[in-house]
């Protein structure tokens, strides 16, 4: 019995420990009542209505068919207007500062602004998603058709969330975007910034440990094997050691690019149209159209007989 | 209430654009009313079945003991095959033409008979599990028993995705072992194709980023560290651009050989039996029985006085 | 009907098989009647607790505020006590002698010693986690906010993994600590073994791949990109061919040194004080204080014009 | 020890004998695999479908508007063809002689048949239970607005599983009628026979303990209160001692008729147009049109003194 | 082919006539996007967090000592404040014009203040409960002890209902009231209108039909059986046929009166302190105090020799 | 700001007023840590786990077949035998003084007896509820078979609860079987008292509103239909006013008997064998074989021209 008296009050000297406004101090997210915290649950949610809504049948319920494609369209429309709407304004509020007074029903209008321009957007995107489902298809001959790229391939759950997180993004939208890119990242092992710019007809095969930052640009038909990193290789900071924002700082991939597994492309460099980067290689010079980098063996690996 | 009605069109001309044959076109899986889609999270249930019927105790309900554990492997395996029948059926009519009627009793029977079949081979599955666990076991200092390896070790998991989806493939079932096989992908980074072929006594030790290739065989006691690739060089396209399927393109691994982190290995090339290969390299040529190879590193590395 | 038949005649004899006591030796976990297990779902609940516990109104139930944060506090640390006391409690048994009938008052009466141990550690956790949030604040120029770096980043999620299960295992706590490692790494990628060393002011940046072994040590504001091993080189074997258990065979990091994406730091060396580590390269040899090493690319990369 | 091991015995033994054909004579369900089952959770979803297509806005999803009433009538409309389907086909087969193996597509046909059927008339049974509610409305000085009726009263929730159940026991459908009323039974206490034959602007106020029976046939316009019983007097039984089935042994019910608390109105009589019925009494005869019956207090009621 | 065809069809037609603007006439609840819609699960979730609140460790978490007490309320206290303002809110919202656009930021307040002053109400309302524990247990030697009533008796659960629903009713909050009662209702065979006037150490026995109209008053210590109606006779309607809301028309029990079985009282009659009212009888008649009323046997009933 | 302050002054208060000692006393379940209390969840699992292994086929998961029916048993007896333990020991806490410490290894002991011994008694429970389904469908002519009397009439699902609740009552198990009751009369509105004693082809039709006493004794085939009261007509207090326990108050029913709606039987009376009692009528003395009571009709209603 002195035991468990004795640990009653290890409980509760930490709680009120913990309680205290030192130790709370920015680990904490105190707000006024009622301003909405985003939701990790509710962002998943809106990349399976995102999913359902560009490829029917496939995700969401199945059973598509002719009669039915409307209305499940329409009814999933709206879900996703309603979903974005509610996200994006607790986006919206995420990066109010704490002491302030929120304007909800300002910040609602502009939400639900987003979220009817987003949608508008989703023909287009679902476009451009049929062309990264082509080229994932056309490389790689373990693939058997294009619904299985559609329904199993980890690179094309990573692309949509890519995508959709990048039209968020491109619309200014906080914190969202980038929760929804680390779904994905914790999905699949690719961790691509939602600021990145990326042409038609992407791929990446297997995934695992790919990188792409923020300010990194990549062309049309470009093909990552996992673990390249697509990085910066150092950023300035200011007088109070803060990193600078905003600064160019990846690489600018061209047109019909190959990156092989696990290279490293670092800094604002340009790797021309058509070149090809060889594996486990690390690159912080420009690359001309048409080059091809590789491994030099030779002088790179010892062999040795075992003792 | 002019916002509201304006957004109201966007979503309804959205809706409608999204619904259209040509946007659709092949992102869309339209069937006859009622052929099975495969289900991620029928897949996933499978899987749980099996690790509960080849490690009672650990997985599925605990509690085993002398008196329960046949009533309740009678009932997991009938569950099995429930489970099985129903998701080899929905594969079997994923590969299906579209615009074909399918003949259901015939796929249903198909699908029963490989469900029975893979039944019968858990308990050799479950004897060949016993040694990965064992090499996985010995391989570690960290591991503190081979108790802790069957319960929390990632590389265990995605081995038994691996066989059971390499049964299945071996089969010719469509789609469902891809599925296994990605859902341990995404559990541990570790992405092995179910058509390789694998020996006994494997082991992955932290295993993130590994990529096993399709057409790899590996001999008995490979043990592979995070990161190394097993895959291929490059592959042929046909006339239409499209790559051609099923050519050996990915390596060929002996007995007893240890491969350190994030080797590439590339290529229909050889490791010979007892082969170490060492970490961060990239091999597209034959290495002979017992030979180790490494980076250079005094040609590899400058040390440079940082400014 | 015949085939039916036949199938359940399989499934029978399967289920006969998987129930003899040779084919289940070393892959079952028996135990007399109402040991408990330790439980995924329990430790992940775990997390979820100490997540709400040092983030307030992050995680866990939003809304926090002046008023309510004792009360929630309160519940909060009192849950924790229950679910580390079970869970440290089926962590204790998972070690024991199988054919051993255990003193369950005992265990846990040590398990609730334990939980009150650890609950009292939290204040200081977070102290330690607030500097980690920091540095990789600055250490990103694309975060956007420290409050951005505690919701979003899975660097933090695995540093608040490792530091809790750190402490666990401190205190001798078997299993646990390996499984809420586990389960960051599953989530992110990033594989700290719980007995690793790591000071304070510890940031990971995108993290996928990232491996840290058990005799690890780390200094004070360290920073690891993606794919950084910090590994074993070999290990002792006895005279039975199993790994000899506890004997460093990790590299010892100082303070201040940054290791970029992909490299490999093996082996019981010591990286000095302020070094830099380049990407994608493989280090054996202790490195001094200030040092740079980068991979040399005149020697290391061939530039070939494509045919 | 010896305590668990009796038990052990204790279960083994008695699940043996609970496996034993003779006990298991009449109690168990035996099919051959496959025969669908109706569900009791899947007739509880019908009916929620069957309400949010009636009722917009105030059962299913809230929020209808004119904008996506349509779409969603569409998608709640294909649902309930399909949940009809599975369990109408799960009916039927519920009443096939055990022994027979039957024809799976044919009765799959007809349950479609029944469930496309079904669905036409729902426009009529939406126009017939707004006559209910409307009744209940007027009929209740405590009722706020309609709203409240359709949105509160147990009465309505009984009415619409009664009139659903009717239309699908006119069909011939099997068991599924008898599930859907005693859902409302259990819900409400209120025990209408899908057999009975109800006219428009039906209400019942409080209703628990109400019980309608099998052949029972109300007209326009009729009010019940709790506790009333429409039952039979007595019923034939053949020579084997069964009761003779589909003979009219409940009352007949004319037009604006009033039945008061815990009245019972038992056997094949009349109750004529305009009748009133007073609570807790006992009918077995003939009432006129008009005619009003109530207890009679002064031989019926001892005003005593208390001690 | 030709069939699902047929259905189909069958299905768009009824979709497009449940649609229509007439079929849907007062059976829909149309509003402007976002006014709430009380919701049957939140009500429970309210009755839950009250219980828990009332009676700490017999509802809600188990648990309850002497250091968590306090914790526990504070944060029971502030999730029920949440509920109810979010639930009255929706209430206010229910029996608003439909056409109206609303007032949202004055309703959110209106709820807040209702909510708080409800709370403010909890400490009475749980002395008042103990008197209704009290007195069910005096009343029932089938009662094993207060916590035996407390956990199992339906009777404590539906004036639970009851108390908490009054309470809001009298603070004139739409809808809710009448929400609580019939989930009480449902739970229990139990109909307590929330207007209805109820005194303290209230006790029903088995309770299954009892009903008690909106404006009964009922004085201290009064005892019901099941099936006892305290009805209203017949109520005024207006010129258009509805009835007159809010006229006295339930009796006036007093002090100590016991009610058996099925009795029905009916009208604003007054059954005066300490009557005893006999089972299955009708009384439209004032009663005396202390005065005894029981169905007089001799006239009542037949005794016959069955043929 | 002012009032969302003034709410949280009264939430503050109000939560402390809540947890002040004199508010809590009789009200509030406090224990020392970790007694299990019972749940109201586990009971119905309990009783589910019952029908599934009474019923087998109808209830619990379908598909029994010849081949998997004495492995599901094996695993529901083994599932019940866990449930039955945790809740009977429970129940035995539940009536403790509350400031004993228990001796909980002893009341587990008792509780697994008392499981064991429960379940050694099933076989002949299912037996005896056997004789209850064919009285059942034998007393109905809306029955179309027995398997829809066990699988749709509410009656049998009563009997069931009564029959187990009965068993482990007459073991002293405490709390349990009133809670396993109170669940059928949740479900049924069918209020049978653990304690009764019934006989063999027990039946009720209807059944919203039977109440049958502690102490009511009923012999073999009896027919009950709604609202049928077997009651007490008064019971002794002793000198603090509290009602003595367990003497002898409720009525005695001998074999085939019929009693029909609405009838209050009261007293420790005896219904002889083969007595029939009518509707809504209220009996306080001994009946004698073969005889019927019915309601005097002449002088019993008043009929009346409506004016």
């Amino acid at each position: 019995m002195g035991t468990t008296y004795r640990h009653e009050q290890i409980l509760s000297e930490t709680a009120a420990a913990l309680s205290l406004k030192d130790n709370l101090q920015g680990m904490c997210h105190l707000r006024w009542r009622g301003e909405p915290l985003p939701s990790q649950e509710a962002v998943a949610e809106i990349i399976n209505t995102c999913r359902a809504l560009i490829f029917p049948g496939f995700f969401g319920e199945s059973g598509v068919n002719r009669y039915n494609v409307s209305y499940r369209t329409g009814v999933l429309v709206e879900r996703l207007y309603q979903q974005l709407t509610e996200q994006v304004a607790a986006g919206l509020c995420f990066v109010q500062e704490k002491s302030k007074m929120l304007d909800m029903p300002r910040i609602d209008a502009e939400a639900e602004q987003i979220a009817a321009e987003f949608i508008s957007r989703l023909p287009e995107l679902r476009r451009i998603l049929g062309t990264d489902v082509l080229a994932t298809y056309k490389g790689d001959p373990a693939a058997m058709s294009q619904e299985e790229v559609i329904y199993c391939y980890p690179a094309i759950r990573a692309i949509v969330n890519y995508r959709v997180a990048h039209e968020l993004a491109c619309m200014n939208v906080p914190v969202i975007p980038r929760m929804i890119s680390e779904q994905a990242h914790r999905e699949t092992g690719i961790d691509i910034h939602p600021a990145a710019t990326i042409g038609e007809s992407f791929t990446i095969d297997h995934g695992t440990g790919v990188v792409i930052g923020a300010t990194a640009i990549l062309g049309r038909n470009v093909k990552l094997y996992q673990g390249v990193t697509l990085g910066a290789k150092s950023f300035d900071t200011d007088s109070e050691g803060n990193p600078v924002k905003g600064i160019p700082r990846h690489p600018i991939i061209g047109n019909d690019v190959i990156i092989y597994s696990n290279a490293s492309i670092l800094g604002r460099i340009s790797i021309g149209d058509g070149a090809v980067i060889g594996g486990n290689i690390w690159v912080t010079e420009n690359v001309a159209p048409g080059e091809k980098l590789i491994q030099a063996k030779a002088n790179n690996i010892l062999r040795l007989k075992q003792q």
